[in-house]
């Protein structure tokens, strides 16, 4: 069946399905923070409700529709997957709409990697050569190439460089190798792959391979695909190189929406489109290349999984590197749905998810959109038995985020003011599910209110809660056999032990909310043991057999969603935690404090003091709004002012002229690093100032963050007050 | 030429070279620890002289005849080389002698591994196919096997077992997998050979099959031989299974030598020999058993570097493995030199080396004969200028170590009563060279002899000490770039950080003269990358190429080797440090107690009170020594005494009734433990009865500690009141 079939079919089969809601044990009602007494019944009456809406054959028709065909970015395909969910939307009754935007997309015109010496070696092998039904790839699926590079034409010497981290040509200038008019092959991991570009870039290497080690993804993780959930040897991982710690969305629009008439930079004024050709290639075609390699051993940590010694070269190999890009601006098309709120239509309660994808999708980001989609019905079916949320709830279908978040981040653009007013929250889920172990990062204000919801979620695989399940299996995902079952591109379980929820970096959507606009953010998800990201095999076949056989953590994944964003939507005040925050800043300046311990001239005496004054509000704030919630006896102008101080406060992190050298990134303590791209770099104003070892920079930064948690300390006691009232005010 | 032809050629070329003496320049004199004034300056010129001897053409020459054909124990090409290093010893001047033993060794008739299912394929396949000049691997090496393993016929399912430790099994277990009748594939490393044949038999399996992993001692280290000094992949390691943790030497003699006529054990009561076949296989052979196997996956940590998924098993692959062994009561020579000592004839400084090998052995131990023929050269130089060692010095060349220690045990064992009379020290050397990073084990007693031998010699490579480099390099070595450099077979380099010595275990001949004889010993080498232990790949080409090219390092651990005798055997009082002792046992009850504290049954007080008294008494002891030795002043009978008790210490520390089940073992604090073989246990008494949770043992065990170290104060306290005489005591 085409593509297009599956999708018209499944809307016939959906309405069918709708019917069909189990039922599950009651659970016993009690309190729920944020909420006044009376309403957490009702609460608890809805998010039963809500909870039973989801079913796994609903969510594996979605997976099948949407994965029916490749569905790059800007492409008929996309459009397609745009029209399904907004059809999907609107037979759950919501009100949806396509924004399209028009955006720099490149797409291969021609991708060719010959090894010329020692031997002849024409390449790329076609990924997959195979499908699960035994036949040829599909025909479809877009040639393996990293969105963004040029074009360009390069024969040259190989030099391996590892990860492709500045350390990394630190040590080979050690090693005395000069990377200057070579290509670099370098493995994927370690960094978001724009990092391996850029710093390639600026070492002056002519051209970049990426491969993808099978220590990394493939055999020494696990059995490959087909017979297990890793790599196999001519998979390849496609993705774009943009260099998104710039700015993220749409190369030419920093800053701005991407509208039809939007003022644009020439591409050569770009500064996030790298300037070397870049592609990725399969351990099957980076073999001969590697194992020709001469010169010095490479170092023991440099080794991978391939059946010899590897060697940092140069000498020997000689690759003929050739690109024919077509860059050119195409339209992208999110898809939104809105949920007017009853009390107050402007807070804004948003939950995104991206629906574009490199070949088929059935992970990233299929296995986020069923359980949108879910999240959509399920609010639908509350909708039809009379609720009205009390805030307004935005669902985004969001493009072209593998090409550079660019569908959310325009949608940011677009609505800046707006957002700078409404939004109380930006709820992310990317790959939803790929596995059965529980992962979350947020903002620390959300950390609580992550846990709280994974406490009324119960893990399908056990029975258990999932926070039950997260807190025994974050521990022995990283004891175990150590496993990284963590999807590579976020630093979700892999990172976090225990419950533990880290620190948002960026590699998903929600950076444009959070690190440019100040709204406060989670991204939540089921990882596992996944090796075929952004190849042709992340395929139904491959969800089916490994990633969610029976599609109950779809299931689980949409309970969570919805949850986060009716406790959200609903409570009375809103479910915040600062004091959480102020421990968690607390760590990071000592942290921080650790690293620069030997650097008498960066002085942290008054950020402690800020600190202490914003741990001691948030604090204050905590009981007031713990004793508020008990009682439930605010006027509604208290609760109103207090519900506004507590959306500002992250609001008052941002720094108003950015940080310093990217000024789109305007979050005081969370961006993505410089040279890792994905993870988050704390504080990095200071500690790149620092990593320059240019001090004074380093104390100016940190004078910001001072004044950023100053600001925050601020908008606590503003809450403070509003709650308290007049007549309990010294 | 034939390796006869080659070793007499040698005796001629060997006479040439005698006359080749380079002049070094005069090093300064100095206080040396343990000789009064005015002979330390005659030790210096001593040294001096000594130094000068060894030659880099000698070694190679050395290595050259040693390695001409494979010498293994028991065989007429190994009693070749018992000959020519008589000979090389009465060339020297020295008074040698050979000294035979008839022991019990196996020799392989037949060794099959056939993979029967799902594929059937032949094995072993023979060991390279090739040597270094293109032709067919020497016909003369003995096939690859593991000695003593009996002979068996078996066809059974594999399972594969990682290393073959007891902790391996238990993951095993959890995964829900019985190796009882199956074939278990083990890799090489972690501990001694024999103990995963002795692991596997107590799990009931019905063979062992142990495989070269290419992550341990191949590719994934560094380029294979020839390119490289690591395995390639055929390379396997032979090696004795012999249970040796229950008694080194001879199966059929333990605690007595073996004698033409000695009282032997049937070989069914002989509780170190193996009663399950297991033979060794290249990680060639390896693959397709490994590839194979079904069942779960293995753990990360038993992933090696072959390019699949390792899985444990069982399931698909069926081997059948057939051994034909010939077991025969052989005879065994060692070769002993003996220089009576002029003034202490009945105090004995023993260095010994052995001979025979696996196949060439140019590493294992030629590296180490050599050095051993360089001392007894040097020395016989000195004789004939008319020095007369102050002690008895006896060089020893063992045989048939390989097989399980035995020509160091029997003659240990046929000198029982005068060892432990006379031994002052036994100094070891087996693998001398395999690259240049200086390594040690040793008594604590003589780490401080060792450190400053180590200051006296110069490193080739750099020209500063090779204490020095080794403090230096030491650390580098385990900090770099993570190779292994040790020979895989010792506890040396890879152990020590900076110019650490580590303790002894087994895996050499001191473990007879220490464990059993309570004779105090050390062990020296040079370690580096050497993948090519016990295969036919241990060569001269191997040592040229990579292990020492230009046998400089071999003339440096000949002079070590000199160096230390000359210092045992020529001070006024003997060079022990028994502060250092104290020292680590401190540290090994620290250790032990922070092990076992959370059993309060085993009581540490008494320990630490005898403890205590022991270190009061070795620092007493120090600085009177240090005192004596400055001033000289010392009568004949004061030296005499305090130098006796200075020897009984270390025998002091003898159990008598030895270890609880292996009696042969002696020494109440280092042992090779049972489940490592290799490496060392400390109080083994007490940690192999916490292991097995009896903790009344383990206090009785405790309690045979403390009374060994009450022993030891006892005879620290006499060393003291001979030096301060009687007019000084109390």
């Amino acid at each position: 069946m085409c593509g297009l079939a599956r999708l018209q079919a499944f809307a016939w089969l959906a309405l069918l399905a709708a019917g069909v809601v189990a039922a599950l044990p009651a659970r016993e009602s009690g309190g729920i923070r944020g909420f006044f007494p009376a309403r957490a019944v009702k609460e608890r009456e809805l998010e039963k409700s809500f909870q039973q809406s989801p079913t796994p054959g609903r969510a594996r028709l979605d997976v099948w529709a949407l994965t029916s065909e490749p569905h790059v970015a800007g492409t008929p395909e996309d459009y397609r997957t745009a029209q399904f969910v907004l059809e999907q939307f609107r037979l759950a009754g919501l009100d949806a709409e396509i924004v399209e935007y028009e955006v720099l997309l490149s797409m291969p015109r021609e991708v060719k990697v010959d090894l010329v010496a020692p031997v002849a070696r024409p390449g790329p092998t076609p990924e997959g050569g195979w499908k699960p039904d035994g036949k040829l790839a599909d025909a479809r699926a877009i040639m393996a190439y990293n969105s963004y590079s040029p074009s360009g034409d390069v024969t040259a010497e190989v030099v391996y460089a590892n990860y492709g981290v500045p350390e990394d040509y630190e040590d080979l200038r050690d090693m005395g190798i000069d990377v200057a008019g070579k290509i670099v092959l370098v493995r994927y991991g370690k960094c978001f792959r724009g990092v391996k570009t850029y710093v390639a870039e600026r070492q002056g290497a002519a051209g970049v391979l990426i491969f993808s080690d099978p220590a990394d993804d493939g055999y020494r993780q696990g059995d490959p695909y087909p017979k297990g959930p890793w790599r196999p040897a001519t998979g390849v991982q496609r993705g774009s190189i943009l260099y998104l710690t710039e700015y993220a969305g749409d190369p030419l629009t920093p800053g701005v929406a991407a509208t039809k008439n939007a003022k644009r930079l020439a591409m050569k004024d770009a500064p996030t489109l790298p300037r070397i050709p870049t592609t990725p290639v399969s351990y099957d075609d980076a073999t001969p290349i590697l194992e020709n390699l001469s010169g010095p051993v490479a170092p023991n940590s440099w080794q991978g999984a391939l059946p010899f010694t590897y060697h940092v070269g140069p000498g020997t190999s000689k690759v003929h590197l050739k690109l024919d890009m077509d860059f050119r601006t195409r339209p992208i098309w999110n898809v939104m749905a809105r949920i007017p709120g009853a009390t107050h239509p402007d807070e804004w309660v948003i939950l995104g998810n991206h629906r574009d994808s490199w070949v088929y999708g059935a992970v990233d980001p299929v296995s986020g959109t069923a359980p949108l989609l879910a999240v959509g019905r399920g609010f639908g079916q509350l909708l039809k038995q009379g609720w009205r949320p009390q805030r307004t709830i935005i669902l985004g279908s969001w493009d072209a985020e593998e090409f550079g978040l660019i569908g959310s981040t325009e949608w940011v653009e677009d609505h800046a003011d707006e957002l700078s007013q409404n939004a109380v929250a930006y709820l992310n889920m990317d790959s939803g599910v790929a596995g059965s172990y529980f992962g979350a990062s947020a903002v620390p204000s959300l950390s609580r209110l992550i846990r709280e919801v994974a406490d009324e979620v119960k893990d399908p695989a056990t029975g258990r809660s999932v926070h039950t399940v997260w807190a025994a299996e974050g521990a022995k995902i990283r004891r175990g056999n150590g496993i990284p079952y963590a999807v590579l591109n976020t630093t979700l379980s892999a990172e976090s032990s225990g419950a533990r929820v880290g620190s948002l970096g960026s590699g998903s959507d929600y950076t444009p909310f959070l690190q440019h606009g100040g709204v406060p953010a989670l991204d939540v998800s089921f990882g596992g043991p996944y090796g075929v990201y952004h190849s042709i095999y992340d395929s139904f076949d491959w969800m089916q057999k490994f990633g969610d056989p029976q599609f109950t953590y779809s299931v689980a994944a949409a309970q969570i969603f919805g949850l986060l964003a009716l406790r959200l939507s609903e409570a009375d005040l809103l479910p915040f935690d600062f004091a959480d925050y102020a421990d968690a800043l607390q760590t990071h300046v000592e942290e921080l404090e650790k690293e620069l311990k030997q650097e008498p001239r960066v002085n942290f005496e008054a950020v402690h003091a800020s600190l202490a004054k914003f741990t001691e509000s948030a604090k204050t704030l905590g009981a007031e709004l713990a004793r508020a919630s008990a009682h439930g006896a605010l006027s509604a102008k208290q609760t109103e002012e207090t519900n506004r101080a507590l959306i500002d406060v992250e609001r008052a992190f941002l720094i108003e002229r950015g940080l310093p050298g990217r000024p789109w990134f305007r979050h005081a303590f969370y961006a993505p690093g410089v040279y890792t791209g994905y993870s988050a770099v704390i504080f990095p104003g200071v500690r790149e100032a620092a990593g320059r070892k240019d001090w004074t920079a380093a104390s100016r930064e940190l004078d910001q963050v001072r004044d950023a948690i100053d600001r925050g300390t601020r908008v606590l006691n503003r809450a403070i007050a509003s709650l308290i009232g007049p007549e309990r005010r010294r």
